[in-house]
């Protein structure tokens, strides 16, 4: 194995986040789950967009956030994602590499639009979350250079992607790359709705494909169909070769074979939106994993890393975290 | 006079800004004053775009911060901008409608994009402020319709329309309009430099057709190119008929003939941006003016809305401004 030119490669969908605060009762009248994200197509994203209140625009996408997150601790990232050749696409690809990814996975010039989701943000700081994948359904596998996975340690993938079909090959194309250089893979399961969609798939992915499984409580839960966190840590122990489990303000649990760190979460004086916390912990663990640091001391990263993000509005980190560490 | 349907019609230069934290080093690099708005043209902010970090796109313009601010009171406002029929378009218009704001000019279908602020917050809490006016130029007489004029108490304007010359027969058709149906017209100096480039005309117009002049303490002086804020507020008072006089931390001087209205700053627990500080303040101020408050209270209420909006990044109000008084 050659030395890696990046730490992490993340292939997701590349959205432009539009935030918005909200009161409870909107969530209720346009049919929203809170903390759920769900897909809509365009015509629902303008008639929720027009009811919506004024809205702030962030780069987002959970691998993007990731990405960002790695960068801002002054890790080496490169990113595979598409947008449009509109004015949000710009926005999206300007971002990232501002933060010092590298990303040139070449813009759709017709089609749908750039991915946009809107997030409501109620007053506990949870965010509700409505995505219009528009040009990220035209990720496949030509955008793909397995050169560029090649290059990287680990490549970092997002479950979301299962929603795309064309999005799944060209992840499944990028695992068995990774692979074949002798390099790691990596997945966040995303959602818990998004295990529900596809839990066949994605326990076939853990056992077989994926050597860091990132997951939140009710993510692990969803994918083992158990009703307790204890069951699904067992059930995880047996499967997965690494797995870093998130518990919001109980912190995260990282188990490897009969190794098992439990972490607590790093100290926040005030939630703002929780949008981007699990987003932002794989990127620290990623980025201690990748420079040799012990599992629990990248748990501790990540904690970092996820506090900075639910101190504020928006999933990219506003100050550069490695001045956190 | 017939009773009003608005409170305050606006009129401005239509805006999308994009803010970015920025380190002092970086201001020097690119060639920027620190505290000013630069007029820049396309190809210059393709570049400074591309040297920026990463960005929040927020909807902004001196005017449109001002009229979200007064709908953020409870108040009824409306507002003419033009903006091109994109993306960053949609954004501005949805914003400001959001915020209960009338905003019905149409969108421009060929010629530049919708105008953006590249916005640099320095550590200081300081903004530099990159225009590009794009669509803004568009905006002309025909855009001006005499019965919305009509049916405002007061049409306010910003003095950075100067310098887009059919913006500046645009107002003038507007305050006309509003004199002509017994309303009364209202103007933001803007800053120091717009000041600079139109002293004699801005001059003129505060003799002549203005009934409210805001200005903080730089651009008084440079209107009457004096040295003190003493010889600036004398020479306010023989010309202009009501002017509020802003002083950053100081507070504000509303002077009114004999009358001189001397209003400390609210309270801020930290300044993270101070832009759209002086935006707020006319917000708070035409509010109160336009509900029947005496001066001193309209003078308390711009102070209210400006101290929300220097404690957090970007020009529009976070928390309903109704809900502080």
């Amino acid at each position: 194995m050659t030395s890696a030119a990046f730490d992490v490669l993340g292939i997701g969908n590349a959205i432009v986040d539009v935030i918005s605060r909200s009161e409870e009762a909107f969530l209720g009248k346009h049919g929203l789950v809170k903390g759920s994200m769900m897909l809509i197509d365009e015509a629902r994203a303008e008639k929720l967009y027009a009811a919506m209140g004024p809205g702030v625009e962030v780069s987002g996408g959970s691998c993007g956030n990731t990405m960002a997150g790695i960068a801002s601790f002054g890790g080496r990232g490169a990113y595979i994602g598409k947008v449009r050749n509109d004015q949000l696409g710009a926005v999206f690809g300007h971002d990232l590499k501002a933060t010092g990814v590298s990303f040139e996975t070449p813009s759709a010039t017709s089609g749908p639009a750039t991915a946009r989701c809107l997030i409501l943000v109620t007053p506990d700081a949870q965010r509700t979350m409505n995505t219009y994948l528009g040009a990220c359904t035209g990720l496949g596998p030509a955008d793909i250079e397995t050169k560029r996975v090649a290059a990287a340690q680990v490549t970092y993938v997002e479950g979301y992607l299962w929603d795309a079909p064309a999005a799944k090959q060209a992840v499944l194309k990028a695992m068995d790359a990774a692979h074949a250089a002798g390099r790691l893979v990596s997945i966040t399961l995303s959602d818990s709705f998004c295990v529900h969609r596809y839990r066949d798939e994605f326990r076939a992915l853990v056992r077989d494909k994926v050597d860091i499984l990132f997951a939140n409580e009710s993510e692990i839960k969803s994918l083992y169909q158990v009703d307790s966190f204890e069951a699904a840590l067992e059930a995880t122990r047996k499967e997965a070769k690494i797995a870093a489990l998130t518990r919001s303000e109980k912190g995260s649990v990282v188990v490897k074979g009969g190794e098992v760190h439990t972490v607590p979460a790093a100290p926040v004086a005030r939630v703002v939106d929780t949008t981007g916390a699990g987003d932002l912990y794989a990127a620290g663990f990623l980025f201690g994993f990748t420079n040799g640091k012990p599992l629990a001391e990248c748990a501790r990263l990540g904690g970092v890393a996820a506090a900075e993000i639910i101190s504020h509005v928006g999933a990219r980190p506003e100050q550069a975290l490695k001045g956190l560490i």
